[in-house]
């Protein structure tokens, strides 16, 4: 059996081919959606590119809702539909995966992928312990892998946690929720942890400052506060980093995985040093009371490995009945 | 096959028998652990009550952190072991189970429970749909009961959900997040979702008004918020209300359980009227920004059933490999 595995994001789509449980390095490619009419064109092309004129079976995993018949790309106005992508590939099995879901089913075998280790712990590279994914980009969500412990078979649990409040505390961090809440009534995570928000963070440092924000997007915000060249972007990085720990911190306690957190994202990857080397992310995630020794048992790790949601696609086909290899 | 099942409480122990799967209602039993010198005793007791010698297996959960070998409770200074049960009841298989994980695993048969509507939704009912239980009484926790899709076999995902941060927004709140922080840096959960906190929540009613707290205990200021009868107690009850309502949306985000949302635990069952009547609960639990539509999915519902945790230790045991019912 072979499958098509990709990866569609806001620019670019990654994509790859599966065969017997595993993920063809000299498969891999990567595609601008704007140089695409619609998503079959795209197909299309990569099919031709690596000399197959179609595939059993195709794993598509998408930053957007995703319903059983497919999805609608909002940026690029593109509907994914599992009649398209069966009439281009010819596969049987489709399968349409949310973005984090197949980050989740990545950290089965998390072991081969690109990853930093932020702080290690007793269970970390146990199989049967659960672990966790989070991230900032666009967003921010999570998705739990448990793994079941009668059947041995693995759970992805999908999440929503862009929504959920913002935990604050403290006269400085009330203040910021009030600038994150205007006109809303209320901050999400995704308010502070996101692109959108470390640059929100910084027009907060600004104001607070009482200057204006000359740096522009959180590419730039997140650049200037590791060179040092910026005390502003630096103080936002900082707050940043302080958020990520505790929304990290609470997750850790609802879901407890013990087997790693792996925490991901474009705002989160682009901030590794300060993440790695600057106590405020670490003594936030720690920061939780008489748990807090509890909370060092928690390994933390980076992933930095571009192929992460195509493994996890893989990883999910694996998971399915009648797989060689589930 | 028979299984012994029971709940150990701080001042109560629940016990039954399992027969064939089925929990056998003329076995049902509640002691009080102060009668007893241990609870090996209690077991005993509890046997010869029902005239039985032996079972075998027991499945036991306790609202202790639990061990492969058992637990200690704080409160009586009782071990309760591996090998202490297994002496007294002769049972080859025994399990423990954290208490919540016992109720967890209970969602699996709630429809032969005892529960109170709060809110219906599209997806209540549905088998393979996940569903979480979460409960503030002593302390404030959750468990979610999720179906793996492929094997149809359930998991349940403990968690240390009393310890995660309070959300609070908005003026009012940041003043609550200060008092219940005072002496330690940070609010959690149960600061204010539980027995104490509903205290603490109705001290800072009275702080905030001006006079001495003059109700003793959660179980007075939530009859008196329910009867009327006392303005700051129905104050701080609508504030816990306010809190668990919010919570829970966030827990709802979280872990999406679109089969429903189950409330329980003693302060929680306590408030049952105000939360099913006053607005202030599914207020706060819909509040999610542009999320709010999402939110109205969730069914909620109370469990008002006492035997929750045994049904839930005689669905744990239906789950194992190698019982009839799995």
């Amino acid at each position: 059996m072979n499958a098509l595995v990709c990866d569609v994001g806001g620019t670019n789509t990654r994509l790859g081919l599966v065969e017997k449980g595993v993920l063809t390095s000299g498969s891999l490619a990567s595609f601008r959606n704007a140089e695409f009419a619609d998503f079959n064109s795209l197909l299309s092309a990569y099919l031709w590119q690596i000399g197959r004129g179609r595939v059993d079976a195709a794993s598509i995993a998408l930053a957007a809702p995703v319903g059983p018949e497919g999805a609608t790309l909002t940026n690029h106005d593109w509907t994914i539909s599992r009649a398209g992508v069966g009439s281009v590939t010819g596969a049987r099995a489709i399968h349409f995966l949310n973005d984090f879901e197949a980050l989740g089913f990545a950290l089965l075998d998390v072991g081969l992928l690109e990853t930093v280790v932020l702080r290690d712990g007793p269970e970390a590279g146990n199989k049967q312990a659960r672990r966790l994914v989070l991230g900032a980009g666009t967003g921010f969500n999570a998705a739990a892998l448990i793994i079941d412990p009668v059947t041995g078979h693995p759970v992805v649990a999908a999440a929503e946690c862009g929504h959920t409040t913002l935990p604050v505390q403290g006269e400085e961090e009330h203040d910021i929720q009030r600038f994150l809440s205007k006109g809303r009534g209320r901050a999400s995570n995704e308010r502070a942890l996101s692109g959108r928000g470390l640059s929100e963070l910084y027009a907060w440092c600004c104001e607070k400052a009482g200057t204006d924000p000359v740096l522009q997007g959180s590419a730039e915000i997140a650049r200037r506060a590791l060179d040092g060249s910026d005390g502003l972007a630096r103080e936002a990085a900082l707050l940043f980093a302080r958020f990520l720990g505790r929304v990290a911190g609470d997750l850790a306690l609802a879901f407890l995985p013990l087997g790693g957190i792996y925490l991901t994202g474009g705002v989160s990857r682009a901030l590794l040093p300060l993440l790695k080397d600057d106590p405020a992310f670490m003594a936030a995630f720690h920061a939780k009371g008489r748990m807090s020794g509890f909370m060092e048992q928690f390994p933390i790790a980076m992933l930095t490995d571009d192929r992460v949601a195509l493994a996890g696609c893989a990883a999910f086909l694996a998971a399915q009945p009648g797989s060689q290899k589930s």
